[in-house]
């Protein structure tokens, strides 16, 4: 049954980028030096890949709290790497199949992944696609065990590849040992208050006297939370101030943007 | 099987009026200013939906205690959205079904609602649709692994979506991570005092001098079973009294109101 | 699989006047005024769902331990009713039935019921529906699930309904969640003193001189052990008295009586 | 599948005297008052069966140590009733079917005893009809859920049933309620010094002055263990002793019958 | 499934005397009088089967630590009872089946055996058989009920039957109930100093000089280890020298030995 | 199912040298005394299993921290040994397999090597073979059982095998049983600073002066990782400097090298 899960996927050849520019709906701003010293060891690592002989397997793990921006960092990396074959791996595009069938799924990337001389694999946000849930805890073994032998299984002579994951359970999966099968790990951080101010300083939607503030208060703040902040605040008190603010006619209010954040769950 | 269970299932376009209806069938009397809050500020979310172009999804959470008027509420939300598409996902269509078939039916409401420039999905009772019982605990995964994919999903593009969830067992919820899958969330309270007396003033059921006396026996009581308690007590000690206490000719004995408050269970 | 057992079973309308009566196989005799109490609350009940238009659906739960007379009174209501259909579900007509049969059959008399303008369903001894076990604990989630919707899901309109459950195990259908869905709830007990000597005086079986003693050494015994207990100590010690007791030419050995309460299991 | 199972049963009527007997396979000694009083108060029990009107259905249970005698005591009462249907359910004769299997072989034997106007049956060894086993502790719920279904479910009318269930696992069946699912219950114990005294008298064995010391140390012992142990010593220390022991010629030495003791498990 | 399973086993009368040899295949020699006494007592068993008339079926159990000779005793003893029906139940020859099938070909030794006037049945690592391991613990409780009721069930009319099981795991068998279904329970020990000098006088493979050293450091050995190392002892520092050792012409470096000592795992 | 599995799977007789090689994919270089000695030992019982008569079957463990060597330190001894079967058993080969098939693979390869006079069989990352995961912890007790049964079941008269095992989880196999399984066992241990720096030397990729500090830097971590870490920082701070560092013509800064240390995962 997983044999015949293997055989009923299409073949999978080339890069999808549209894929990858899913993840990063909001564009890539400047959000602060501990983004980018991620980027560039992480473009190190693409460099590595391209030209090594002895350690044709690369693995790095991209982990941080939710709605950091892991994914939109993974998919940069592979849309800027020019490699043939860069493949996003998620759980979105295999809701409600079982185990085996996310298994076959899976193998079948790296299988066609061997194929290419230089591949980029990114396993995104791992704990979904183990079905992780933190009663129990429970999980699927069976896609756990998957992931480590293919995190270790070395691709045929003459092909290298570069594993990227991203997860925001690292605990978790350190404790199935999955942590371990990488070679390196990047934390991806939320957002300080001089990142914050560099960013609102980009949207440029907030007067001047209230930049300050209102970045003093997103402290701590992930990058993906701060976009639906923003487009929340956006709409005024009564809605419908969204044109005006974008379009630089308007500010937000910023009583009302302290509103919003108290809507804002877990922050 | 799941994909079996996917193309069984008829495809369903268009806002379901009757459902929505059926979640307030004792009407939307006024019961207070939290209740009323919350509506406002939900109506908010429904606006920024219609003309948002950065956040294509946006999700918020209703959760409060049981009868509290969640259900109720999110019906009116969508009812007075004069959205294309609404629908309300409940465990009621879905008894005896398998975990697998259920996620099939939640998949296929959002699948069709992608469909719709704008749409609003209700996830009704969410712990019931996971299948919740505290003793374990126990619940499904594979509907909630479901449910975390679908809340990120992104539309497609050019598409719209609110979805609204009702729980009352916000801690369950949170204790899985779905909690925190969605970006907005509201408490809806049981009523205070106050707010029972503006019902009961409304309902005209007991004499002028005993309106206090009730809604104070009433402070902490959820709307629904308020509902119920004054059907109960308008029957009279002897039954048969009902039609004279709504017709207005009598009113309800407060000591008779007082011996079926006993019955109710949990209170 | 449940849709199949759904269709199998056959359709059942009207009452089953004859499974009630096999649920009070010594009679209805006066054992005291709390069992009275009950019996005339339940009764306006009955009355409510008659004639109310915004309460279809009331939920009243019995509980009590073994034995105390719970079916016995959910019989008598539902026969007195004198509504057009009134239905008892019991494990004894499901015994080796899979979860899924069992949810189908129950669902099924729901639907029986909701075709009829005025019904009563008597969910008879819930942990046993359920297929509770206290190690564990072990019950059917799937029928867990399956009465939690059904104990809110309202009936058609214009159609009324009342469902009573019985229970001894009142502490675990409270820690599943079953026990608040039901709107009221009432604890049938077990005999003091004075309610056994009241059943004793009718039954005429022991010398008036010993019917304070053994009114006295059955405080707190159910009523159900009382008439099994009666007849055991009827048989005399060397067996055979049994008409002649009953008849009333002799009388019950208090010191036999004494002897017979030993063997009673957990008394 | 658990109707198939039901159907392929073959009917069985009548008692099955050859399977009682096999109970006994040490006959029935003299061992002491309290196993005396056990079956007195047994029959008792058979004659309110034969007579009752008012309980069609009484349940009786033995508990006590592993080999005090308790299935040999069913098998005696079920063959002294002179019941036209007597049947022993044991889990000998159903090694390696499924629960299902179990169960609609235990309904059919109550199906069969339905039919006759008097009946006894025995479920011997409930504990292992149950497939129990300490740790978890694990057990089959659906044959549990069936027995305590089965243990309260009346005869029709007409028809006057006796059940009787052994077990050495009391405190197990205590805690998943089966024990109070029956009316009465009482307890087989080991043997007592004198007990032991008047087993060996009958058996004749030991030399008249060894008698007391011999009996001594079977103090607390089950008689079923007593009759290996006797048969293991009166092989002599050497072997090929049995006959002239059996036949009266010689006696067990004392001491040899002390090494016996130590090889014996557990005691 | 289970009936096919059994039916489809191939019949199998007679001793396998082959198996039984193959579990000594370091031979027996003397290594001690507690081995020996076992053997005796044992052999007496053996003797009381075969004239038996009240105890058809005797059970012993031999226990002791991994390695400690158990089921080389229990060949030996099959093989020197000269009873026509002698046969092995291990682990080995099931590896791969299902817990179903494992019991349908125990129950079809225990069938043929029934057959056979005098039977010897040997179960050779009760714990393997059960699928034991120690964590949970987890282990086939079908096999377990299985093999409770066999060691109960008495063989037909005129047949008697020995049952012989081994286990390292006595603790685990006492907790699931087994080891009490045993009439009688022998511990096999590893060898004391006293017991390893002996073997080793037998094997000559050391100067007179080192025996007593080397016995030394055996004490508390198993005999199957103490045949291991010596094994590897033999070969020398740099290997080739069993020859010369075993046909006496050197002797093995008790600094060797010492060396070889380490490496055996566990001691 | 298992039987199936069994004869679909491809007989495979001879040694299968690639996979052999693959394990060692950077060569083998000297790495210090202790690597050294479990080489030699595990040599010298390639020459017992070679000419021993008493001892068929050998079994060794190699346990040690995750890179530390097993695998290559394995695979060198099978390729060193000359035997005409030598064959390894890993994960990598069985992916998504079911736990029955995984079972019937091994067997296998048991089964083909049984046919040959000398025998090799390598099982690599046994946890990995068990699929376990210390959450639980979970493993597979089916193929578990198998190993602990392979692990002792002797080969056919005449025929000689030696199993090696791998593993970096040695308590947990100890858990298990299956350390004990194995008759000899060895720690293969990480670098310590002077192998370290032994390796480096042969690299001849730092400054002779950094050499010490290098080496130092690396105490405590195990031969695979160094390789993984040399050859990051062999890219150098802008990449694209390998070439030149391999080639001899320029070194490694000490500063990028101890950076890329700390990207490492758990060091
Ligand atoms: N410099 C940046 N780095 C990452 N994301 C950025 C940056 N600038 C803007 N973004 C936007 O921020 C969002 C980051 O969300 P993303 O989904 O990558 O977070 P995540 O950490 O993967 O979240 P989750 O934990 O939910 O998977 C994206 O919409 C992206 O377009
Ligand atoms: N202002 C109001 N808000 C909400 N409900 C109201 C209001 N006024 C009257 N109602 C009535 O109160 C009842 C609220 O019940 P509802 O089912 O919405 O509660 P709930 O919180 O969803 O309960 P549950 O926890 O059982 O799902 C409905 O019958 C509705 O008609
Ligand atoms: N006033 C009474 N109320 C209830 N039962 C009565 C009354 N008078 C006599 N009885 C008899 O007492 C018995 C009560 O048993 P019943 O089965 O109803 O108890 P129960 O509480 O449902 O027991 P269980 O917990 O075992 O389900 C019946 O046989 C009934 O005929
Ligand atoms: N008076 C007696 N009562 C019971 N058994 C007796 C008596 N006299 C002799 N026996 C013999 O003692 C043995 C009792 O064994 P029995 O199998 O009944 O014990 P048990 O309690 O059912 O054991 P277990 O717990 O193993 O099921 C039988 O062989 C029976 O023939
Ligand atoms: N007197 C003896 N008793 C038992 N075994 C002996 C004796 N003399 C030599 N041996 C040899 O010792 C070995 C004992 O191993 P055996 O397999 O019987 O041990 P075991 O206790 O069954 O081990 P395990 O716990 O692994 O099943 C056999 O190879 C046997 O040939
Ligand atoms: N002397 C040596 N011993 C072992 N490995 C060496 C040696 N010299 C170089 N190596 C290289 O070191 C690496 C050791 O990795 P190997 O996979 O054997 O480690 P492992 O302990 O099996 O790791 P894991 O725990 O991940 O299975 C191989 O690439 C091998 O080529
Ligand atoms: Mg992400
Ligand atoms: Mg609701
Ligand atoms: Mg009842
Ligand atoms: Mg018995
Ligand atoms: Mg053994
Ligand atoms: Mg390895």
């Amino acid at each position: 049954d997983f044999l015949n899960a293997l055989q009923e996927i299409r073949p999978a050849f080339g890069a999808s980028t549209d894929d990858l520019e899913r993840c990063r709906v909001n564009g890539m701003t400047q959000c602060g030096e501990r983004h980018e010293h991620i980027y560039k060891r992480a473009m190190l690592l693409v460099e590595q890949v391209k030209v090594s002989k002895g350690s044709p397997l690369v693995t790095c793990l991209l982990e941080g709290p939710s709605g950091s921006g892991k994914s939109a960092l993974a998919a940069t990396i592979g849309i800027d790497s020019d490699f043939p074959y860069v493949k996003i791996i998620s759980a979105e595009t295999m809701i409600g199949l079982s185990e085996g069938s996310k298994c076959a799924q899976i193998v079948k990337v790296f299988e066609d992944a061997y194929k290419s001389q230089l591949s980029i694999i990114i396993l995104d946000d791992i704990e979904r696609l183990l079905e992780y849930v933190p009663i129990g805890p429970r999980f699927s073994n069976v896609i756990s065990q998957t992931l480590m032998v293919l995190l270790k299984r070395l691709p045929p002579k003459g092909k290298n590849m570069l594993v990227i994951g991203t997860t925001s359970e690292a605990g978790f999966l350190e404790s199935v040992g999955i942590r371990d099968a990488f070679s390196v790990s990047y934390h991806v951080p939320t957002l300080k208050t001089e990142d914050a101010k560099k960013v609102l300083e980009q949207l440029n939607v907030f007067a001047e006297e209230d930049v300050d503030a209102a970045a003093e208060a997103l402290n701590d703040m992930p990058i993906k939370k701060l976009y639906m902040l923003i487009e929340m605040a956006a709409q005024g008190e009564q809605g419908g101030a969204a044109d005006n603010i974008y379009s630089g006619q308007e500010k937000i209010r910023i009583s009302h943007f302290y509103d919003c954040l108290q809507d804002i769950v877990r922050f």
